[in-house]
């Protein structure tokens, strides 16, 4: 299936002031990167830095800034728009309405809904999915094979859950979300109280209240709350594989790469980012707009903006074998540094 | 729902010495944090260190211990018990024992049972359920949906399988355990010869044993032996996310946070914890009550109880770096250092 | 069920110059370590550093190197062959296929199969998989409870599906795959444009192609592409909980420790090795036989061949915190020494 480059101009001209330069009648049949372009596809530039690439492309087509308009336009045609990246953003998302058939909203016969269920009238429910007495499935929201809303639950108008995404009892995902395959909203938090060397479980009796246009990643957990709700709040991204502990908090439009582990009780600001395997600790606080560095591990609160790191660099293992063992009398080299430097301290002095 | 205040102390009335001060007519609507309850709510003071909240809660009634009862009873009603935390977790059992649906035992006709499958009358099989050949369902025990107990799996009595739990080919679970959504019991363990440059499968053979009062979190995996079994011991508590390699023991009582992982043929004692994101390397032991701090990685047995951590701390980005890259010059800062003190040495000689 | 030790080694023969010495009669009840074989059992001696274990075994049979049959002829019945390892692989996949119940390719009548979709005649479905319009499924292909294969997705000749894989719109798996339980083919990968704050969905409109002989653990995640594909080559094998970002590719005969996670657009290298808990950032590149220790973190691109190792060494928590906090001034100690040199230098001069 095609796109006219026109169509694609026009679809967005209400939300970006956007210049084709070029003939609009041409036929697009891919989005692609720059770098790897056929003659049929639209590309974008995202940085000026890249501006080689650019000249270089097969493409049909390319989204580029203002700033590089006259390579652009010297190449061929173009698509000039202030934030060429936002732009592409959008023309994906075009793209795969254009192409996704029209999914006619029906509740199949193998699914599985309680009675007393509420399911808007253009919802879906594919087969095999279970819908619990007194949940809620809002208007356009659209649920997969095998997820399992538990009881008392609620999903959002629009929001679309994929295959095998478990909302547990009680637990409340707002509008637009996009949840994928695997994703476990609401498992018990990890509670217990030690007891004559026992773990006695501590009943998680609150719930997980997401926001609206949250995006969870496969086969992410998010826990229940103890007492208290656990929350994800509006425009939240999470990749794949996160673990948030039961009564964190996290707040609007931050992000999350895979892997991460927010452990309980931790309050994560607004804005902030959080890279791929980074560990934040439990009963913490970050501020808004606090960035944490891939595989970095916070063990303390963080009340300023910024971005913060913790990792150790790697190395040919060889070299790291020798950091690694003297690292282990780094406290010691340092009070031999100390003493050195009083020796050297008298010595001066005597001179 | 509300429960008497006289109510929950009389339900504990056989475990526990507990004194209530105040009016046994209360009735409780919600157990609450202590800084957050409201007038109809039970809270707990966990620790004297957090007297401060106690005077300020407005709380119904707070649990606390003998130490502090003085100004508990000036604020209002209390329960008096020697340890507040334990009481608090069988009041939250209590509770979400009184306020849960009563379930009456089941198998749905959805669920699809082996004819040769042993389930005991009062199990509860839900709906889209698969349990295999020669499988055994015990008393009182509840499959949740989707779950898939494979030929010859047990599952013990009392024990909770949430929606989509795989418990494969003869793994066995003890009784009263509890696991959550899509963790995976038995699946293969990594096992692989290389040969040729590529890597031949080893077959793994063995199964996963789990003892009694275990409790598995959402999207756990623990991967059958090779040739013996993978063995989780009784009163073991795992979080979401974790990954136990074929042929680990892991002792009685231990607790691991999220994200854990715990490679191949490794022992770990009893009555240990490992913090979140930690990684245990395969074949090493750890001795009983040996204590891993979040994201360490342990790369060595362990033969003596204590405390271990192992991370980078956290900075911002740019100090981070900074010592980051001299870190990678270390063993050579160490040998500087000591070729100086060589030299200063000699130079106080000669004084 | 048991197995003649003569039916063994005949089976192998053309694989494999075996040497049996002794009674081709022996009836092998089981797989077993060396260390705690049982008279009816055939164990296997992979390194000659673990000779005396020989000595002492009770196997009934030892696969064993030419280099140590000296010995293993002395202790009793032997097979002696260049690579035990690799032949001790290659019987337990031959004890697995002798024991397990002889599968009847069927389609289960409560699985869901899009009118449009290919099956293979001799290809298995199992109750409550759902396979979408278009897809495609190849010859011995087993799929298992609760996996959904998207439209126009295909899973090849041989390949088996656990219990509730999801391989989404357009993904391909080749033949003879392994997929365990919870593995998602083909979630959306992580892909946003920042716009005023917010984060700006980009359509993930490329798939994942995974090759031949390809093994995915359980609940381990791929994403699929934003614009091109995510590969995946032959013989690559991920253990349990991994996640792979989109427009990762992976080259052949590559292994992956669980818990790995590797950011988008990186491309690994052929024959390489990860440890298990590694992160691998973005948009990198791995030469071929690059070896990464557990827990470390790539954040540059590996030309060379090698080991490469990059964690914090675990201590005794005192002796870590020390070190820890002196890490942090690091970069400060080296500039105190550099001046200690300076001053010692001076001193040298003068004298």
């Amino acid at each position: 299936m095609t796109l006219r480059l026109a169509a694609i101009v026009e679809s967005l001209a209400g939300e970006f002031e956007a210049r084709l330069v070029g003939d609009p009648d041409i036929l697009i049949e891919r989005l692609s990167p720059i770098e790897s372009a056929r003659p049929q596809d639209l590309a974008f530039l995202s940085h000026a830095k890249y501006l080689n690439k650019l000249a270089q492309s097969a493409a049909a087509c390319v989204i580029v800034a203002p700033a590089v308009q006259e390579v652009a336009i010297k190449r061929g045609a173009c698509i000039v728009v202030d934030d060429p990246y936002y732009y592409f953003a959008r023309v994906t998302q075009l793209w795969k309405q254009h192409h996704a058939p029209v999914a006619v909203p029906q509740v199949h016969p193998a699914a599985l809904i309680d009675p007393t269920a509420q399911v808007a009238k253009d919802a879906s429910i594919a087969a095999f999915a279970c819908i619990g007495a007194g949940a809620v499935i809002g208007s356009g929201a659209r649920v997969a094979e095998h997820c399992v809303i538990g009881p008392n639950a609620a999903v959002g108008a629009n929001s679309r859950l994929s295959a095998r995404v478990t909302v547990a009892e009680g637990c409340t995902v707002g509008e637009r979300c996009i949840i994928h395959p695997g994703a476990v909203i609401g498992a018990d938090g990890f509670g217990f109280a030690s007891h004559e060397d026992r773990w006695e479980k501590i009943e998680q009796l609150g719930a997980v209240r997401i926001g609206n246009d949250v995006e969870i990643g496969a086969n992410t957990c998010i826990d229940r709350g103890a007492l208290q709700d656990t929350v994800v709040e509006d425009g939240v991204k999470l990749d794949n594989l996160i673990q948030i502990g039961h009564n964190v908090r996290i707040g609007k439009h931050t992000a999350m790469a895979g892997c991460v582990g927010v452990a309980g009780s931790t309050n994560i600001g607004a804005h902030c980012t959080v890279g791929g395997g980074a560990v934040i600790l439990g009963h913490l606080s970050l501020a808004d707009h606090v960035h944490i560095s891939a595989a970095s591990v916070v063990t303390r609160s963080i009340w300023k903006p910024g971005h913060y790191t913790g990792l150790f660099p790697i190395d040919d293992n060889g070299t790291w074998e020798k950091n690694a063992a003297t690292l282990k009398q780094l406290y010691g080299l340092r009070e031999r540094l100390k003493q050195a430097e009083k020796i050297l301290g008298k010595i001066q002095e005597k001179s």
